[in-house]
């Protein structure tokens, strides 16, 4: 839905535009950015206070910097919204996020205002700092490099690497820290804390209350106390405030903190910064959905709300009478706190995602059993490891594209070791409007190819209780559960646990000439084909593999020597996954069958919704029917063991 | 070869042996030890210099702690030597490393008082904080957990990560951080600088001479003003010593430094730090390869230094006439730097490996284009995309193994941006007597579901110029080469570069009934395979195919539609791997063929040397001998299009 912005901000479509006002219209510029963001998402959908927090900096930036010749690299990127609007997308900004329109994340291929793409976290400074070696190898001196992160960014590992090496480079980087003391969730940690500690001034004030009291004393004893007072006083500031802060010692200048939502302020500081050659980081502090009362108050429920209604605050809910199939996220919330009630093990480790996994359900039941370790996948997971050594059974829940993270700490600390860590990845498959970034495309055949680990997927609420059951019973070694994101298909989800026999899959029904293979929810659009199907007369079976890893060898079996056709079915990378796994233990055995494999082909995916992208991709219910309507009319030879 | 221990030593087979001593036996056990570590790996080879360090805290942490109820966890592990001696394996030492012999690392299943397998760097402090939470949900609060550290892998952002969590846990973790400036080669980044400022007392000093000088003026004004100048000073010492650590500022209670060949004061500090709770760090200064004066001078050769003379210290080489083969790294070293001097454009990127992957070629002649990042796998992936983004080709050189670390980096940062980057992974495959954290099984798996990715492997060093010749032309995208630990077959190995069109494989040798499809160094068992085989009268067909990824579908097509029994062979796991990359072309096709894949299967690979893992995975000369034997004379179906 198209949004009408204020009469300033329609007269800017790029920061040329904006470099034109004085900088007293900026403050106006920020109320209409602010409003229009406010206007379009809440009808549109999307990230809201992220973007509201940035407001101010979005505008100081482009009016301050030479961009796109300086270079700006926005950590994660859904804060971006303003961004976007100052940089020639201000008209098709009511299409972000949907299939077809333009991206809720920072992308090269939209602007080239957008130098990085993001999405996962942490990632700009290392980028900037690559760039801005570069600009210094070319000479180019007069070229600044900015990477705005946020203090829950910070806490990622890699954020450090590059503040590791980039106070040893001569290159001009700025990296703006944005400390609104919000992940997604509250931050956590002890940088955090530190962080708080500096804007509260805690370091800098009990010294000077400690040394001024004295010092106060020493001003009596005459002219030239006094003058040794003023000393003391420079060298304090110049060497402890300097020298004791955890920036400086890195070898970045240390600047703030200061206000973010003081336009001019900025403005008047990013001109000095802008200047300073060499790595500096400017201590900004925002409040996440700043200007959104609602938002300002509930940080976590308004960083990406759905539609809801501007004036009072409503959010908008589907309106349906019929009972609705849960979240997939909330039936493993629930069922890790149930389990983790009986099972005195369990332990559930996440990094910086209690509200989007559902462990915060765990988190308020059992604080001292439920750990939220930052945006730290590597950690998170090596963390786990070194609970299971002690005995504690850690369901440890990441992301499938944030996983990607600690795939080494998978192999070398879990894998290797067999130790009894459970993994679910949430948000697996095609994840929809958050895009390439985000789709859990590859864990299957990423997973998969490690030894001592099981790889499973659940294809309703049901199949993934029973699935996590399975996996915290004793001794079971590392174990991973991918789900996606969103609802699954049974409002009458809560029924008793059932242990599955690892490596077992199941028959969803009999059929005759064409089997389908499906793995995980996706199966789901089996059934819908199959139905279909039947009205042709045609009747494939289908059996859902529940597992990757171990492969049901009896299962397989028996399909490879009743049927010559087989499709397999997956939300995730044709490339190694399970149709792959399904076609070597078709050559391991001997038999020869066709086997056509549906799932993600070898491109990048963008976003959209789930089903635009599995029609796209060509495995939705409709792709199957085709699949198989072809399949099955076609000549092929029956299988049979060689 | 067994080596006797000195008396003292000889008396020591565990930690409660070492408990019986005087404290001022201590001394002389660390000499018997840092002596039989020195009589044993000059003859029987392994790491070298890390043991030496740390000889004087493996003995006092043995002394002191309650091991192995007090959970000692080594960073990287290579250091661990005396820690090995001491708890057990005094007589099996000389197993070390050597196929069916202990370990080169701590490892789980070889010893209680080995609590956490390692082999990367930078896990120890997640692993001993997991351990340390379990114990403080036990309630086992006289159990203490200690992570021994390197500053060189305390660059590694996943050490952060735990630190960032670590210091809001209220469990007892000692972080001993073992600073002797070195990672394999010497150390670098903002924090080493830092660590050295702290040694050298320079935060300190520089504030104290400021302010000292004053306050000297100062107590010459009387009594009065001598009492403000003790309060002063006493203020300094409580805040400002305290809290502009960096660690302190991470909720850490930092000690030291201190000197880490002290044993008496190690024992001391120790003894003190076991009794206090929550986290704490220990900042312990050593010298790697104490006591051997040639490793103390040359740390970096002297990490691993291979078999010597340890009177003259001189390293014992092959002795052999004729020239020859290099080794793939200084290929890759050398032909870097060829190519390097006539594209403008190119960079090189190593995370800490300069020496290990030979980019300390280029480094040396062009300091300006090469970078050594610090253990940072991550950031060197998303630094070497920055740099893309700007014009720049880099060449990022990273382990196989190691790049597990920056898998989501490869995904996010270059491969969906589509930029210029080449990835060169060294060790790529069985990696030898390092073992199974170090083998790079998985990366033609993990590698080749990316899109845009390019995956390339070369069967010898004129190849791998080739290859990477081909990569450094322009806009070639993502592009990974990958090549094995260890020498080449080409003595005379320096010929002109030729581009390679991407995609294409090659004919080795023709034959018939059999084809035989490589990937890789590993080609070369294929082709004493095949010589082998000749002579029995068996003459397969060879075809390297050299890209895994895009596959080379015209000679593919050849293959199958001339052979109907078909070998791949590749040094990788086969659970997604090139063979299995041949099944999909396969399937998608409509071929059938019998195919046999050999490769690493599916489990943990231990160490020994190449030939013997190979041999003991079935893809060594004589396992695809067997294969192809086998397979010549049994009776399938030739292959069809459908």
């Amino acid at each position: 839905m198209e949004v009408k912005a204020g009469d300033l901000l329609e007269s800017i479509n790029y920061p040329s535009d904006l470099k034109k006002l004085s900088e007293v219209e900026l403050e106006r510029v920020c109320k209409e950015l602010r409003q229009y963001i406010i206007d379009v998402v809440s009808v549109n959908g999307g990230h809201f206070g992220a973007s509201l927090g940035v407001v101010e900096l979005s505008v100081a930036l482009h009016y301050v910097l030479n961009t796109p010749y300086d270079q700006l690299v926005w950590d994660v990127g859904h804060q971006a919204y303003g961004h976007k609007i100052l940089t020639g997308r201000r008209t098709v900004f009511h299409t972000n996020r949907i299939y077809k329109g333009i991206s809720g994340f920072p992308k090269r291929a939209e602007s080239e205002y957008d130098t990085f793409g993001v999405g996962h976290s942490s990632t700009s400074i290392s980028a900037a700092l690559g760039m801005a070696v570069a600009s210094h190898f070319k000479g180019e001196k007069d070229r600044q490099h900015v990477a705005v992160i946020g203090d829950g960014a910070m806490t990622a590992g890699m954020a450090f690497e590059a503040l590791n090496h980039g106070g040893i480079e001569n290159s001009n980087l700025l990296v703006i820290l944005n400390d609104n003391c919000m992940s997604i969730d509250p931050n956590v940690g002890a940088l955090k804390e530190y962080l708080t500690a500096i804007t509260t001034s805690r370091q800098y004030n009990r010294f000077r209350d400690d040394i001024g009291h004295v010092l106060s004393k020493l001003s009596e004893l005459g002219p030239n106390a006094l003058q040794i007072v003023k000393k003391i006083e420079k060298s304090i500031k110049g060497t402890l405030l300097k020298e004791s802060n955890l920036f400086e010692s890195l070898n970045f200048r240390y600047f703030g903190p200061i206000d973010g939502h003081d336009v001019k302020q900025l403005v008047k500081v990013l001109r000095d910064l802008r200047n300073i050659p060499g790595p500096k980081l400017l201590h900004c502090v925002t409040v996440k959905g700043k200007g959104f009362a609602l938002a300002e108050k509930d940080q976590t429920k308004w960083h990406a709300p759905g539609l809801f209604d501007k004036i009072t605050g409503e959010i908008k809910k589907a309106v349906n009478d019929k009972p609705q199939p849960p979240k997939y996220q909330d039936v493993f919330g629930h069922s890790l706190l149930e389990l983790a009630e009986s099972n005195p093990d369990i332990m559930g480790v996440t990094p910086a995602m209690p509200s989007g996994s559902s462990m915060n359900i765990m988190m308020k039941a059992m604080p001292d059993r439920a750990f939220d370790v930052g945006i730290a996948e590597q950690h998170a997971v090596t963390f786990s490891a070194g609970l299971a050594t002690r005995g504690m059974l850690p369901f440890c829940n990441i992301y499938s594209s944030f996983m990607q993270r600690a795939y080494d700490q998978v192999i070398h600390d879990v894998a290797i070791q067999n130790l009894n860590v459970v993994f679910c990845l949430d948000r697996a498959g095609i994840a929809g409007a958050d895009g390439a970034t985000h789709h859990g495309a590859y864990d299957l055949a990423y997973m998969r190819c490690i030894p001592n680990m099981v790889v499973s997927a659940p294809m309703n609420e049901e199949e993934l209780r029973n699935l996590m059951y399975t996996a915290q019973q004793k001794d079971m070694g590392p174990f991973t559960i991918r789900y996606p994101r969103g609802t699954g298909v049974m409002p009458d989800w809560k029924r008793p646990f059932k242990a599955i026999p690892v490596g077992k899959g199941r028959k969803i029904c009999d059929g005759e000439d064409v089997a389908i293979l499906t793995i995980g929810h996706i199966g789901n659009e089996a059934v819908k084909a199959c139905l279909e199907l039947s009205s042709e007369g045609i009747h494939p079976a289908h059996y859902d593999l529940r597992f990757v890893k171990p492969l049901d060898q009896d299962l397989l079996h028996e399909v490879f020597s009743t049927f010559g056709k087989i499709v397999t079915v997956e939300d995730g990378c044709i490339q190694g996954g399970v149709g792959s796994a399904v076609l070597e233990f078709m050559a391991d055995n001997g038999y020869t069958a066709k086997v056509i494999r549906l799932g993600i082909p070898d491109k990048i995916v963008e976003h959209g919704d789930q089903h635009e992208l599995w029609s796209e991709c060509g495995y939705d219910a409709h792709a199957i029917v085709e699949s198989v309507r072809k399949i099955a009319v076609s000549r092929t030879t029956r299988s049979m063991a060689s």
